[in-house]
């Protein structure tokens, strides 16, 4: 059964890749694969697309959109207080992690798998993680804290590093572990 | 030219697949290729590894000796001081960053390559973190810190987290934020 869409050639092929990205790698992912599960034809591929790598990156950076929307309405939906929402973020990452079966980030694990070898995708995941630093640096501005960019580099690290161990270690423990961490920096004692 | 090796065609494949990680992905590294940069016959290939997976998984596991023993002389070569060899261990991280050209941790950028696709690659890269974790925990009990687990586990949360960053930045800055977390951690100011 391939994916059905509403929509035309171009949404479907990006719905199909997008579906794609949690079970196989980019470069594990065939032409002939994409085309079957988007239910497009294979020539739309190239008419919509200058490359794969374009595909890629536009899926991707789909992706980046919806989960920094979905992430910062998360994150400020937990509290009204600033510093409950910078400790917050790790218990919505932790939701995360667990209703997503633990695959880990797309843009992440899309830049451990190419690396230097894609620029288009490089550029994606580097505005990725550029956009959930801003976000955390609003909120260590909005809490009042001092030195907000150092705290802001801080958690931006713990926020990787969860999300890469639980996705090594096939469970979310490492975002609590990263939380507490969190609450300590945010409260200053750190 | 090929690799060149006064070893039999089985530490040759190792050899070449091991250089090829450097700049390709798992799925992205043809047999051809690999075969081309050994200098060994296609065939020795498959008398050596039952499959390419296990290729990759002992290549990963050598990949993962190798490490762990360089990062643990390098910490405890940094002092004589255990605290100091915990929050050392960033600076470690960092020189490795800067060295090996930013390309993260073969062990990480594999498990976020394959994921759920290959039982062999996943069980290496779980080894390697649980392996990593032990020294960090040795490190913390020999330092009388309270609280060892909580504490080695909040280290490598920074480890992973400088590693995935400073892949996706291109620099190593994140090794310099972490090293300013684990600072607290260990003085027990967080």
């Amino acid at each position: 059964m391939h994916y059905s869409s509403p929509f035309g050639p171009r949404e479907r092929l990006l719905d199909a890749v997008d579906e794609l990205l949690d079970s196989a790698s980019i470069n594990g992912m065939g032409v002939d694969a994409i085309v079957r599960h988007s239910g497009a034809a294979r020539k739309s591929l190239y008419r919509h697309f200058k490359s794969k790598d374009e595909l890629f990156s536009t899926v991707l950076q789909r992706r980046s959109e919806r989960w920094i929307a979905w992430f910062e309405c998360s994150t400020l939906a937990r509290s009204i207080v600033v510093s409950e929402q910078l400790v917050g973020m790790f218990d919505v990452l932790c939701d995360w992690l667990h209703r997503d079966g633990l695959n880990g980030c797309a843009l992440l694990n899309a830049a451990a798998e190419m690396r230097n070898t894609c620029r288009e995708i490089k550029l994606v995941t580097r505005a990725h993680s550029a956009r959930l630093l801003e976000f955390v640096e609003r909120l260590c501005i909005a809490s009042g804290a001092t030195n907000t960019h150092a705290l802001a580099r801080q958690l931006l690290v713990l926020l990787d590093g969860a999300i890469t161990l639980a996705m090594v270690e096939g469970n979310a423990d490492a975002a609590t572990d990263a939380k507490e961490v969190a609450r300590a920096l945010v409260a200053g004692t750190a």
